[in-house]
């Protein structure tokens, strides 16, 4: 603890979620490096120590059919409608600790507070850890969000892992029955809304010097495979001007992509990760070049009028080089926009905290994306160093982590349920 | 054969060339594709069968100290200096059959013709087959020409091919004695040049619509390698100002050196063959992205100044994008000019032959290389179908291969000695 922090606030909350996120951190399928995937022993383990933190923040406690971890607090009354909070509690391979476990402990700490303080609200509060956001272990996310939403895929089921046990054979063995997998699906009017807290997994609130943002909406993706062909030729033989290099196309269209989103206002991002040449030979040129594209943007419209711009840019590319193109949609995801009235009062829980208000879109995809079919989502986002995440070296300050849990219990406690 | 071939001439020259053609490719390790490589069994075969070409074409014949077949028609009195033609005749791994033999094949066939004839000239002509030109075995190329050119490295004997076996042992197995490796050289002044017909193994003789053409140079070659650091990230969460995407940088770079190259005047040729991204995910910015470039131009000088402008323009974009970067020298070939006195003779032998004169420089390598070391460099082109070679879609028309031959054997009738 640096004097700063000292001389700011004693982050008792802070103090006691990063106690606990070290804590789930140690439950790990490697002792050498974090591994918490759905449905493995490490799963039973932190579910039990998420749903003992629950007991203790006053809440009922208990495990649904797919694996969540689901803790509510009475309001002033029995049954009202809740404020749902959460975030997930599985892991990537070789995680960092923040990554999901930040939003669930931090909510459950808030519940802790209200407890303590005996403090009863005219709505319910629930805290839902999600069992599987990341879809490690049977490359399908947001498992455990789609059940509580009630729009779980059961033909998921018969995914495989790497061993080749089915999720459903999986579920067994963990001690859960995939036929009452609808049990845990919840209806819109049992909630006012979803609120998560989770890391940014980006670098825009540390070059902005701030410690937590409201979240305008998820982005939606679109997902691109481009594969050009032209005339494979000796490097030395054959002149500039008699070449069709795939190659040399697919650079002029990364070029191109990284034009159009940087020249776009309001989030676009493109990014070419994947690139092939073929053969790949130094003294060859490339007869063929395979690369991907995604493209991300807080709107929907503002995406698919990037993807048709980028479309449109590649088409034009391959044609003056006389390049045969083919492109596919390999995955599409919509926008996700966080609700206006959420948004306010975050951002007044913000500003009530004493911060600027800082709104950025979420780039990553988090649980919300589910809950949106049965609630309005609202979303803040706390700083990371670095913007690193999926990473051992995901870190969030102490004075950050408590930033972050007091705007939310500050936006607890003044909630103001929509009109319905 | 087409009407306009039936009509044009007899092509008996390129009819006999084409027939050894096929009868040399039918001498494959592989029957379902050609490949003949150093000190194998099929090399012995295609040996015997080369000098016995030659000795039906009253050339006096034999295998020199490293394989390679070395045949020699007298001037009109014994031990005159000569006028040497060759090419090679091993070849790559599913190869097309004209890569080497064409100019090999064509020799001795203009040999055969003057002593049909029973010509005699004011000097020798000998034609030399290289036994190992394309490097496939030991990956160590121009093994023949350097054994006459006294330039043969004998560390070379303890490279081993893929079955572990090394040089030395492999050249016992064949029947020859390394230690008398020297016994191959040949000194400059028995010969008054080195004359090479090959494929162009490019496109441009075809789309000048021409059956041959002079070589000014074989193009000097540079290669690099260059690797890109940046900092990988998260595709959806990194703003595009906040990138430092070493994929976004190479492929700027790939655009410069096609810039640079297609700017720029003769012969000069640049190619990325090679490319990777890491770690190579769809969804993840890459913070490594390596590549080869292949630089090669006519004259050294032209060379040079343009490698020496891709590597200020890569590190320029380096700089702006705040990657790393480091550039290495892989591989460097020198120029290799055709000598101006055998460029003007083959110019007029195909002048005679009723071809407009074109000039074009051999951006491949050839043995010549290696022969520039003990004598002036001559080059003439023939025509390949769609410049493709190295393939076993390789073809020579044998309208072409014939016009080779006779420009060839005008050259041979019509030579004049350089004044010494």
């Amino acid at each position: 603890m640096n004097a700063e922090v000292a001389g700011q606030k004693d982050c008792l909350l802070g103090r006691t979620i990063v106690r606990r996120i070290d804590r789930l951190a140690a439950i790990s399928a490697d002792p050498e490096c974090l591994e918490r995937i759905f449905l493995s022993p490490e799963h039973r383990a932190a579910a039990d120590q998420l749903l003992g933190w629950m007991r203790e923040a006053g809440m009922n406690a208990r495990l649904d059919a797919i694996g969540n971890v689901c803790g509510r607090y009475e309001g002033d009354r029995p049954g009202l409608p809740c404020l749902m909070l959460g975030s997930h509690y599985d892991t990537v391979r070789d995680a960092g600790r923040w990554d999901g476990p930040l939003g669930l402990i931090t909510a459950i700490s808030c519940v802790d507070d209200l407890h303590r303080r005996k403090l009863r609200l005219p709505f319910a509060v629930e805290v839902t850890g999600f069992a599987d956001e990341e879809g490690v272990r049977f490359a399908s996310t947001l498992l455990g969000s789609r059940a509580v939403a009630g729009t779980f895929d059961e033909g998921a089921f018969a995914a495989k892992d790497e061993a080749g046990l089915s999720m459903h054979d999986a579920l067994i063995q963990f001690g859960l029955d995939p036929r009452h997998i609808g049990a845990a699906a919840r209806v819109g009017r049992d909630l006012h809304g979803y609120v998560e807290l989770h890391i940014e997994q980006g670098p825009v609130l540390e070059k902005e010097n701030l410690p937590v943002g409201v979240v305008t909406a998820i982005s939606g993706a679109t997902r691109l495979a481009v594969a050009l062909t032209g005339m494979a030729g000796h490097a030395g033989t054959v002149p500039m001007a008699l070449r069709r290099d795939a190659l040399a196309g697919a650079a002029e269209c990364i070029g191109a992509i990284e034009e159009i989103c940087r020249t776009a206002r309001g989030g676009l991002v493109g990014t070419v990760g994947y690139i092939d040449a073929v053969p790949g030979a130094t003294n060859v040129i490339p007869g063929q070049a395979s690369f991907s594209i995604d493209m991300r943007a807080p709107t929907d419209m503002a995406r698919k009028q990037a993807v048709s711009d980028v479309v449109r840019r590649i088409e034009a590319i391959a044609g003056q080089r006389q390049l045969t193109l083919q492109i596919d949609v390999t995955h599409e995801n919509r926008t996700v926009p966080c609700a206006p009235w959420l948004r306010d009062q975050i951002s007044a829980a913000i500003e009530g905290e004493g911060y600027r208000v800082f709104e950025l879109p979420s780039g990553a995809g988090h649980d919300g994306m589910a809950m949106i079919d049965i609630a309005d989502v609202g979303m803040i986002f706390v700083r990371c160093r670095g913007g690193i995440s999926h990473h051992p070296d995901e870190h969030v300050d102490l004075v950050d982590a408590d930033a972050g849990a007091r705007v939310l219990l500050r936006l607890i406690e003044s909630f103001r349920p929509r009109d319905r």
